[in-house]
């Protein structure tokens, strides 16, 4: 079946949103429209002006016999704050407020539309970092980590408090929680991480940094580097966190259980 | 800035993938592009063509004030079945099989490629259905959750087996487990779903439908319906599950750890 144009650039950018950072050689779409490679080759200019001239990201050709072209999705820091800006507003909202100073988050993290925005930066944050794997811990963390994973195409990896049996060999690691400096437990499934891997960190909530620490740490004892640590939000703390490096999106600096307030303003992505 | 047609189309395509089940009108798109109804009602021709041509999904037109277009994806039956087959024989790869019988799932759920195929056949399978929100089970329900929800444009609502103090007022009840015959405890924070809602839930698993039909309960405890039951694998099991009408993608018919073999099937979907 031939396509024309107009057909061929619904189908292309179709393919492309759905196959982000993976690099497709040009004779798969020559052959999937009985197209010429020259025409093809127009087609793929217009998609790629399109993605740059509404900030969806771009499209990256490389030469050569292995060559092909690969869409790099990636969001303006204009759009980026736009958001991040709605969602500070969203955080503000005091009735999040839970006993003890906690805050209800699920309604940020349980709406896949915003999930999957809080995805797409993560992902253009860290598009050229070389991410070969996504590390979260369950349970919060997974929808954020999976958003993430899905636009950079790389696998997840679950970490979790628990055991389970159904995850066969597993590699625990001891670490101090750094609010509490309490010692607990966090373990990985041997095989749902490859070896030399490296490894985005993604979670929801950061506060003395010590689970992301236990999570560098795990990293390190699957062979594997880290190549970014993003967390939705991190709340304000009275010392220094225990990770260096880090990209959040959103900062609570304060939470006043009694007065009913909470700060909120963009992280450290710019 | 004015768009021509070849742009409007990369562009339109990109937002209808970014928004499904959600409806536009019309004057959205001729502001957005600054370009006249009739220009836009050709492009949304062409779109709709292509995504019937590519069985990616429809748009579905609605008429007068409150009118608009609504994209809805879908899978057809042949794309489904393809790849339904691939996962059987990946889910046969006998390596999974773990000490006790249990299986190795999380190369499957890991992979986010895999889960966003998974939710579209889900989405596609419930896309008449009046969905307004997806339940699932921490923690290896929540990728597949994401994936059917941000197709079908509705929030999600995780239940877990244990209480977090981030929860808020929590609804609680006590159920069977169908295997193991043991009373289990499952909670869902009360302000993570509206009443009146009609819930599709969506599972990893299921042996003997206990867990599922903790779930149903507690869809009721929330003056809720239930408008379907998704569940990725299901696993035959000696007695007759608890749960009459479901959908299962695949089906697991036969564990040998001995052997080390395992059967697995396309489920009851068609």
């Amino acid at each position: 079946m031939k396509f024309r144009r107009s057909g061929r650039l619904v189908d292309m950018t179709h393919y492309f949103m759905d196959n982000p950072h993976r690099q497709v050689p040009l004779t798969y779409f020559s052959e999937r429209y009985q197209s010429a490679k020259s025409s093809i080759s127009e087609d793929l200019t217009i998609v790629k002006e399109m993605f740059e001239a509404k900030k969806i990201g771009t499209l990256e050709t490389a030469a050569g016999a292995t060559g092909g072209v690969t869409f790099i999705p990636s969001v303006d820091e204009e759009t980026a704050t736009t958001f991040l800006e709605e969602l500070c507003e969203r955080l503000e909202d005091p009735d999040r407020i839970l006993p003890g100073g906690y805050l209800y988050m699920m309604d940020v993290i349980g709406d896949p539309t915003l999930v999957q925005s809080i995805g797409r930066i993560f992902a253009s944050r860290y598009r050229h970092a070389n991410v070969d794997a996504v590390m979260t811990m369950a349970t919060k963390g997974i929808p954020l980590a999976y958003a993430v994973a899905s636009q950079l195409n790389v696998p997840v990896s679950i970490v979790r408090h628990e055991h389970r049996i159904t995850e066969g060999s597993i590699v625990s690691i001891n670490y101090v929680s750094g609010s509490k400096k309490r010692i607990q437990t966090m373990s990985l499934a041997r095989r749902s991480l490859k070896p030399h891997s490296n490894v985005l960190i993604i979670d929801d909530f950061m506060k003395a940094g010590g689970t992301i620490r236990g999570m560098m740490e795990l990293v390190h004892e699957f062979q594997s580097t880290v190549a970014g640590i993003g967390v939705l939000t991190e709340a304000v703390h009275e010392e220094e966190p225990l990770v260096d490096e880090y990209t959040s999106l959103t900062k609570i600096s304060q939470v006043d259980a009694k007065a009913k307030t909470i700060k909120a303003e963009i992280g450290n992505l710019f």
